[in-house]
């Protein structure tokens, strides 16, 4: 099949511990049909498979990559490639911040594009507003998404409304 | 002329005092000749005027909002637009924090991808690393500005390691 | 009932998820017979529909807006209306300061009044207070509150103290 | 003359040395002829006179305290009176989250109403709304002012947009 | 019975929710045999009561004063008298640091001496070194007590010691 | 002289930079006439220096010990008497609350009373309300000077509310 | 066994209560079958004990301190050796931060080496890295581990690709 | 000469604008005559030149890495060496916590030995207490310093309390 030939995206998470918390991302691409791998690379632990996967995602237009703690390995897959990179800090059990912090502060050149905390679903949602700058069918299936999801709250506020009166 | 006409990123500050700060992303679109725009306008004193700077970026594919302290901006053009938004946090008198968090924790569907504090560079990096995915020219110049950046590191390491040797 | 006609309070939450911790805040209004509404609005989602509920409120005099995470939506009603804002900042599963801070630093001009984090019925207290400005009857309702509070206290007191001699 | 003698809003300040930084609500009020009182009381050193204060107040509808530190001048204005109290945190040399959080964190039934860091002139311009809710000239005004802001920022925008493209 | 009528510590905690955390407190007290009362006062809803029991603690000689969130207690008291007075932080659901900088920040001139967050014994072990100053009995119980811990981790160092070699 | 031989007061400071900040609390102590030392030593450099100044001070009743950053002086100090310990955090370039953190968050049976950052007089302050404890003298000291410092707030009221009447 | 006598690494821990958390340094140490000792010592419950170990510890090369809270114990044995000093800050119910800012900044000349919240193992594995220097078989093993480490990743990298594929 | 060819420790600076603050770091080695070479890379601009530093540092045997802000550079150096890796966390304009963050929170098996922000001669000292375990020379040279440096302390203690006695 050619999606799983030819990726998109290329979401990297630096240890199957990360992957639930990744799973909304998978999911979200899955669901607007956008061809996607997933692979799993550890910035201190293995920085040359981060390097091999750079490598070879010779299709992707897309990085998302996920990690907690002193998360380097959104920056050292920034450090390796000129596509843009989506850091998504995942929360661990203690320092919140540390994850963001270690994404954000990039040095000029050499950006990551940081999304809230444990957001995969907005990580998979911008690299799909990437994609969509060249591809009318996607844009359109964004549209879409994005009008369900105000007409559900549209909904929800008749609901209390009443509820309230 | 027609990059005038035809802006490819809207640069959108919250107010004029942002103007030198957001300087350096102006001057790296400029050097690249990507075509853009600059606008101002305050989610909070001019909602509607942010509405009317949405719609009318018609040939705009990526924004970049910049603002500080409760800073909305980044977020009310995103509930506006399927463009990617990028979120440029700008450092106030007090709290650095505020800037940032307004824009990172936003909620599930629409993303604002968010750069370091006062990385105005890199957010125009970012613009056209995801311009760059459709457009060769400018993947080339991205190419050639990340090898001179690497060149001017490995000829510092050169002085530096001589000099203390 | 002219009470559901005409609300003097208009309560606006950003998802149905918040209703139980502004619960505190609508039960108080009802205790004090404080005509209000309760609305749901997301200020990313659904823009346009806060400014539907800002519009509609023709009789109400304050707005209580819950919010948490990147809290747009006070600051976003108080872009819209004259009339005083009460931010409710809201707590999420990481950073509770982001919804203070993304409501607490509002641009000069524009100010959201806010209350603590989850403090739904210091949010209440507080817009009985404005409205009692010119309410005599609910000033005399918040005094007789008060006092009943103090002598809670103050018979708390007299137990303890026994307990402990 | 009438204003001196019937002040609807009463400012509190912790010492004389915070009055520089108070000053913009003083002049907010001023341009829009609210009567008003200064007062300089410390909640830890003279708190008989915070109480003198506020019991001397007789015509007062708003309260406005500002205090840094452990700033506990805003909560014991709150815990005397039954008319809204807007806290105003002020900047010190260490810690700007102690103000804040001194004043937000109140407990049940005594809410302060916070506004940002050294945001004098929201303080006033929020004292004017909750006066303006039964005072249309003043509601006139504060429209006026906000519609002058707004113009402003318009014209800033297109000088910006200009001078950019 | 002497030791009931004569209090030479009060302790002061801001709400009856308290007294589990503040049991420490009192349990070394009763263990040290220290005459001591318990009072409940809340600075924001009885500031009166709490002016009444500082005036009633006439053989008192040192205040313990425990709260949480924006905990004004301690320096309301420490505003009224010229003991010391022991600031005892307490942990809330949120904002650890909310009731260490409300009491530890006071201005020149009023201090509270705190101790950590939840530390109640800690806050009555200083109590009782304060009055051991000039209570020769209470010096020495101080002494067996710090002899009898640190023979507690001399004991646990060999035990430890002997498990792992 | 006797008030050099006998002192009451043990001040001890980690280095020779502190002594600026330090010196509100000598001179604090100088005006309320109470005999006192000052003391250099580094927990860190030199813990011998601590121990022995430790068991030099027979007469002291009260230490006070000023340190910034990691800041075990005052702890190591309580480790080694049963004295009232007074910790005084100081500000360094970086990390205020590192020295705070340090000294308030002991473990329990061996408290440090701290007061706030670079409070130096409220650290003197509270050492001559512990010593007030049973002595007289100083005890009316003590009031005189709250009276001044309360009529000084009074009197700036009333040329305060002058000002702006 | 000669290994018991002469341990190359000593790990001191403030109470009993850290066992578990210290526990996989120790295991670490036994799987790489490196000498050590375990001891207990509170540097400010025993100061004394802390020295007695420092200056018994004859064979020691690295020592492991860990300690929660105000976490005195790794600089107070900084301050009596010279041999190195690996932190190891522990989590306690509050504050995270306290236990790492008071073992990382040190003042010049007594330097903690600090490791992550409750990274045990990781002081473990800077320890061995250290012996490591002057140990050819030890560095062997660690070159072993760190293979396995890796290798581990890059087959959970084929599991999962192949799993999104 | 020998010193130049073969290094034993390698500092590793991100930028020549981190220079100055490395400086006490290199005084520090040179007068204790420590063999050491110093380079520049950038874990994030040039991460091959990173692998080469670490590559061709044959004969050196602790490294110091010092970077600040996304501070990567510590840890990617410890992801490809064996050696004992030290982080020196730099300050940055904004947020001095990120760089500390991302040196210290690593992730198991690959730890970075963090000292205090900006705390190069530390950073300098705890390579050379790492060296002296098996360098009797060194070891001697350190023993020296510490006695010099506690000696000052105790000339300064001398002088202040004579000062004020």
């Amino acid at each position: 099949m050619e999606q799983k030939n030819q990726p998109l995206v290329t979401i990297v998470m630096g240890s199957t511990s990360d992957e639930e918390k990744v799973l909304p991302a998978i999911k979200y691409l899955q669901e607007l049909e956008v061809p996607f791998e997933v692979r799993v690379a550890s910035a201190h632990r293995t920085p040359h498979l981060v390097e091999e996967i750079v490598l070879e995602a010779q299709t992707t237009r897309v990085f998302i990559a996920a990690a907690g703690m002193a998360a380097a390995l959104p920056g050292c897959i920034a450090a390796l490639t000129r596509k843009p990179v989506i850091g998504l800090p995942l929360s661990s059990k203690y320092y919140l911040e540390d994850s963001i912090l270690a994404m954000l502060q990039m040095p000029p050149g050499v950006p990551v594009l940081t999304v809230g905390v444990d957001a995969a679903k907005n990580a998979a949602v911008a690299a799909c507003q990437i994609l969509a700058i060249s591809d009318h069918e996607l844009d359109a299936k964004l549209t879409k998404q994005s009008a369900a999801m105000a007409n559900k709250v549209v909904d929800t506020d008749a609901v209390i409304r009443e509820k309230y009166s």
